[in-house]
C-alpha cells in the first residue's frame, strides 16, 4: 500500500515538474493535432444552408460564416430553399452533396424530412452541423441555436424591469411551433416563478403577421384596459403591437418586446415605439458552425470524427446565447 | 396587395443574386470583424486554472488548451490549487489577475466561492471562460461542459445493448455531488423509459475508492446473484468493480461500465475485465476556451464583449459532448 503511494506521490510530482515547464506540444504525440496554422486550402469550399433563404433573419448568420472563411482563408457559398418547403430545402441539399463540398451547415426545416439527405451527406464523408434550427437524430455533427426557454425567460426580466414587477402582460405568440411554445413557456414561467406582481392574461396567435398582431393588441387593451406589456415571440408581430402601443391615447405607456433584430423592430426601438427585442446570437451560429467544419474537415479533433464506435469530436449541443436590444444599444444592432 | 409581393419578390432575387455573387465581405462593414488570420501577438498568455491540479483527468483539457495555443501562436500556462480547496484556488486566480493575461479559462471548484473572483477578472477586462465545473452566477462569458444526464443516458443505452434490454443492474455513485446525481438521474430514466426487461436494484456510494468499489460489487452480488451489471459514475470505481467482476465465477459476465479515461480503466477496457466507458470531451473543453479567450481578446465577435446591456459575445453554454470507449476503440484514448 506504501509503495502506491509513493508511485501515485512520484507521478503526481513528475506531472507537477512538468506542466511547471509549460511545455506540452508532445504529451499526445507528434502529429495527433496536424495544423501549424488554421489556414484552408485552395478550393476549400464549406455551403451554408438554410429555407426562406431570402429573409434578413439568415444575414447575421452568413456574415458569421463568412467572417470565419475569411479568417480561415477558405471559400464559401449560401443555398437555400427559397420557399418554406421541405421537399425543395432536400433538393438543394443533393445537389450540393453531388458537388461534395469540404463541409455543409444546414438549419433544417423540419428535423424529420431532412434526416435523410443529412446522413446520406455524413455517409458520403462529407461534414455537417447543424445550427438554428436543429435535426437531432441525424448524424450531423453538432447543433448551435438558441435556447429559446432561455430567451422567453430573458424576455421576463426585462418586462419585468420595465414595470417595476408589476402588471398584466400578454404574449403574441405562433402556437404549436416549438421554439415559439419554448419562448412563451420560457416567458410565463419566469413570471410565474419570480415576480407575484405580475399576470399573463393572454397568448394569442398572430399568423406571424404584424398586421394581425396590431389588431390582436387593439383587442387586448380593450379586453384588459390596464395591460402593461406585450412580447411577441416572432419577428413579425412585434412591428404591429409596436404600432398599436404608439397609435395608443393612454397615459402609462404599454411595453413592447419583440423578438429579433429585423431592420423595422430596430427602428421602432430608436424611436421608443417597442421598449427591447430578443437578439439570437446568429452571427455566432455562422461563425463557430463553420470553424466546427473545418476542424471536421482538416481532423483535427480529438477524438478524431473518423474514430469508431459512438463519438462526439465537437461539442454536440451549442446554446449560441442572447443579446437583449434596449434603446441604449440599439445602433450596435444595424448591419453596418 | 400585389405591389407588396411584387416588392417582397424583387427584394428577394436581389438578396439571392447577391449572395450569388459570395462577395459578403463589405455585409457588416470592415473593420467589424478586424483579423485576416487568426495569430496572436508577441506575449499573448492565457491561463488554465483548475484544482487538484495533479490528476490525469485535466490531462485532455490541457492538450487542447496547448493544441489551440499553437494554432493561435499564443502562449499558456498552466495553473491550479494542488488541493481539493477553494481557498487556495481563489489565491492562485488573484495571483493570475495581478498579471493581467490575455484570458483565463478556469474550473470552478465550487460557483459560490469562486464568484468573486471570478467576477473581478471580468472587471478588470480580462476575458474570463469556465470549462468542466461551472459558476452560473458569475460574469464568466461561456461554459463549456458535460451535460451529464446525457452522459448517464449514454451509459444506459451501452448497458441495454450489452445485456439484449435485459436484467438488474446496479449504479456506484458520489450521492450528492451534483454531476454524478445527474449521471445517475439520466441512467435511471433511461433505463425506465426506454428497457422494461431491466431494472436498477441499487444505487451504492464508493466514496471514490476503488477499494470500496469493489468490496460494494461483492456485496451487491451476494444480494442479487444475477446482477447483470454495474454503471460506475467515478473515474476511481470502475476499477473495484472491474476487479470484482474478473474474480467473478459465473457462467454469465458482469458487464462494468466506467467513467472517464484514466489508464488505469482503459487498460481494464483491453483486458475485457471493464466493458465500456463514458468519455468526457475534455479536449474540446480546453481547446474552444481557448478559441473563446482568443477571440473576446482580439474583440472578433459580434456582437461585441465590449456592448453595453446584456449581451452575449459568445455561445452561452457548451455541451462538449461525450464519447462511449469500448475494447473496438479503446486504442485511440491513450495519451500519446
Amino acid at each position: 500500500m506504501k509503495k502506491t503511494t509513493l508511485l501515485y506521490m512520484v507521478l503526481i510530482a513528475a506531472f507537477l515538474a512538468y506542466a511547471a515547464r509549460h511545455v506540452y506540444t508532445n504529451q499526445v504525440g507528434e502529429g495527433s493535432f496536424r495544423s501549424e496554422e488554421l489556414r484552408g486550402e485552395l478550393g476549400e469550399n464549406y455551403v451554408m444552408v438554410t429555407f426562406l433563404s431570402g429573409i434578413e433573419y439568415w444575414k447575421s448568420c452568413l456574415k458569421g460564416f463568412e467572417d470565419a472563411a475569411e479568417a480561415l482563408n477558405v471559400s464559401i457559398e449560401y443555398r437555400g430553399a427559397t420557399q418554406y418547403d421541405a421537399r425543395e430545402q432536400i433538393t438543394v441539399l443533393e445537389q450540393i452533396i453531388a458537388k461534395k463540398p469540404a463541409g455543409i451547415a444546414i438549419s433544417a426545416i423540419d428535423p424529420d424530412s431532412l434526416k435523410g439527405a443529412i446522413d446520406k451527406a455524413v455517409d458520403a464523408g462529407i461534414p455537417v452541423v447543424l445550427f438554428d434550427s436543429g435535426a437531432p437524430d441525424s448524424k450531423a455533427f453538432s447543433f448551435l441555436g438558441t435556447d429559446n426557454a432561455a430567451a422567453g425567460g430573458a424576455a421576463a426580466e426585462q418586462m419585468a424591469g420595465l414595470l417595476g414587477g408589476q402588471g398584466q402582460v400578454a404574449v403574441i405568440t405562433l402556437p404549436n411551433q416549438q421554439n415559439h411554445d419554448e419562448r412563451t413557456q420560457g416567458f410565463q414561467d419566469a413570471i410565474r416563478q419570480r415576480y407575484p406582481g405580475m399576470e399573463v392574461v393572454a397568448v394569442e396567435d398572430d399568423k406571424g403577421d404584424a398586421m394581425i398582431a396590431k389588431d390582436l393588441t387593439k383587442s387586448l387593451l380593450k379586453r384588459y384596459p390596464n395591460l402593461a406589456g406585450v412580447f411577441v415571440t416572432e419577428a413579425a408581430g412585434g412591428k404591429g403591437a409596436g404600432e398599436a402601443a404608439a397609435e395608443l391615447d393612454r397615459t402609462e405607456k404599454l411595453r413592447v418586446i419583440a423578438f429579433d433584430t429585423d431592420k423595422d423592430t430596430l427602428d421602432m426601438i430608436r424611436e421608443g415605439r417597442i421598449s427591447a427585442t430578443i437578439a439570437q446570437g446568429t452571427w455566432n451560429m455562422g461563425y463557430w458552425s463553420l470553424q466546427y467544419l473545418f476542424h471536421l474537415h482538416h481532423d483535427l479533433t480529438i477524438p478524431s470524427p473518423t474514430a469508431s464506435g459512438d463519438v462526439s469530436p465537437l461539442p454536440v449541443n451549442v446554446n449560441t446565447g442572447i443579446s437583449v436590444v434596449t434603446p441604449q444599444n440599439v445602433d450596435d444592432y444595424y448591419a453596418k
